[in-house]
């Protein structure tokens, strides 16, 4: 196999984009990754997405962006694996690139949730649960994560209130990205006064929907001159589990994450100790401290204590949602994986403005589908 | 690139499940090419689905099919690409391999259409069009293939009842394969009294949905056993146009069958007049004789003079839709690309039965989604 670089990066605002159609979305942000990869021409096209089908009334999103953007006639398909259809999208890429086969591709995640002809969205999500054990019996997506975090208060003697800096962060951290949907801080204090949704989670433990678009294009890394410092994809693994919770092993732990996590680290031999950035799936502050645990940042159980000592903050030991993560940057379902890999660029190029984390070598992006049954990881590397 | 063999197939019937959900028609046929391959394990599984998300509920399949067939913590996704979204799973299942990343690869399409929860099913297929565009002025997808059939008859000189000798053969080819839906003969005097559905196209020149699944087991090709013959993949190609017929060059011509079929036969090294089993994409009588069209079997307007004139029948010169095609063994959309494949393979290996093609060294399945807009074409060369 080939090592794979990115070249080019693009998003859209995360906004709810009335005047923009799902192509245009996807069209703005795979421009702009091509314009600054300077590239005209990809010869195969690979979309992330959930949603389209049931919400947009339109299936087939790959033959529609490929032909919106320039690229009629070229290779494109839709990938979709629930909330990681970002990140799998970005490893369809990566493994047509490494093949030897494809010289150029382009990812793009893309989705339109705010302003949808077709079902209604709470009910588009469920599909992410197991529709004959969990859906069946009535619940929402933010129901079966709650259903999770109050058995992690219940089994590691937490509060809910420990979770507040998971979001406060987030909300930190997007205050000066300009593409992220909340530009707005939270404090202990507004957390604690937010609306419960679903019992134990309230209104800022979760992440907003909105529609956006992000992508990226590989290429061959000995094709990217070595005058100037490159980012290389360092490892790219990708791992399931069961979709209904009550089929795992446990509803507290994230094999997938851990076994993905634990292959990407083989890959670009490093251990979770030499990463220096980590866009995590922030959905649920419930999934954040999961996603810590399972990546090998902090001990079953653990995970917000990071968040209370400030070891996820910019200049911490492992600085997370560092452009507002799912949280605050907002969670366009199919297009976040590619929103994440965006971000660890920008952190790897030293682009990431106000809360650029100090010279990352590597960075990590982790993209959760269902409530933990789909989860890619990829560690990007800065290669100077 | 390594060269990438078939060792296992499995398919169901194709038919009204209504006592199978989505992943047991999925498990019942990867457990078959599983079983025939002779793994128990898997590490990559792609499946090939279009409509799970609206008409069944149900998201990301990949998990959901790997949990149930044993491969829990396996990577999995769905690709989806309309009616192509089967060889899309197939081809994505080719690269992993190829790519010398992955060693044992499933590619399962699966689809469940009669008995489904969510939307009605022909708003469904209608997904398969631009929504924007063709969709939002009523377009139904049957409409839009009679709307090109109408051309190409005034075009072309032809008239309909030129078009009956495509179903009447693959109604025959119907009748000693198990799996197929309908295994009935029809006549052309059946065809001609048969309601019209949308001028010019009558119920005899479409494909009845159904619920089903067809699943292959991918290796390495050198990592088979030499001592019998081997089916290897010698073209593996995709392409598309843009997804509104209005936009593109000719209503009248597959653009992305020609460009995937050529690329296929320049990787395989052959020609059409090589190809002695052709698995084509006769979801319309019209698609029929577009599809024999573009990919180098009849000049531009001459397909339906090979189904007039015998040569797309068994001992002809293009055997075609040898187990009943879309027309009679059923199109389950997202399952199709597939079954297809399926087919291909039994009859490289000699196990078509009574409608077994002499001695083939190469077939072709040519996958079409949309009215035309995303296209695989794959050929496989039984090695001796």
């Amino acid at each position: 196999m080939r090592d794979v670089a990115v070249i080019g990066i693009g998003q859209t605002k995360i906004d709810e984009h009335w005047d923009k159609s799902l192509r245009e979305l996807a069209g703005d942000a795979a421009l702009a990754a091509m314009a600054e990869a300077g590239v005209t021409k990809v010869s195969n096209v690979y979309v992330g997405n959930m949603l389209s089908e049931g919400a947009n009334l339109q299936a087939q999103l790959g033959g529609l962006i490929a032909d919106w953007i320039g690229q009629r006639y070229s290779e494109a398909v839709k990938i979709e694996s629930a909330c990681s259809s970002g990140s799998a999208a970005f490893r369809a890429g990566f493994l047509a690139v490494a093949s030897g086969e494809v010289d150029v591709a382009l990812a793009v995640g893309v989705e339109k949730m705010t302003d949808s002809p077709g079902s209604e969205i709470t009910s588009s999500l469920a599909t992410a649960a197991d529709a004959d054990w969990e859906v069946e019996q009535g619940l929402s997506f933010v129901a079966l994560n709650a259903l999770i975090m109050k058995r992690y208060l219940y089994e590691y003697g937490w509060a809910a209130e420990d979770f507040a800096e998971f979001s406060i962060n987030a909300h930190e951290n997007a205050l000066s990205n300009p593409n992220a949907r909340f530009q707005l801080p939270i404090s202990k204090s507004s957390y604690s006064k937010s609306p419960l949704i679903c019992d134990p989670i309230n209104l800022l433990d979760a992440s907003p929907i909105g529609d956006g678009a992000a992508a990226v294009v590989l290429v061959p890394a000995n094709t990217v001159s070595t005058e100037a410092p490159r980012i290389v994809v360092a490892g790219s693994a990708a791992a399931t589990d069961a979709i209904a919770i009550h089929s795992r092993k446990s509803p507290l732990w994230l094999q997938a994450a851990e076994i993905s996590a634990k292959k990407a680290y083989a890959q670009a031999g490093i251990g979770p100790e030499q990463i220096d950035v980590f866009e995590y799936h922030d959905a649920f502050t419930i999934v954040a401290a999961l996603s810590l645990e399972a990546a090998g940042f902090a001990a079953p159980g653990r995970g917000p204590a990071l968040a209370k000592e400030g070891d996820i903050k910019i200049g911490g030991r492992i600085p997370v949602a560092t452009l507002g993560g799912l949280k605050a940057r907002g969670h366009p379902v199919g297009a976040t994986g590619l929103y994440q890999i965006v971000e660890v660029i920008q952190q790897l190029r030293g682009n990431a403005g106000q809360t650029q984390v100090t010279n990352p070598e590597f960075g990590m992006a982790q993209n959760i589908g269902g409530s933990g049954s789909n989860i890619v990881t990829h560690i990007f590397q800065r290669l100077e």
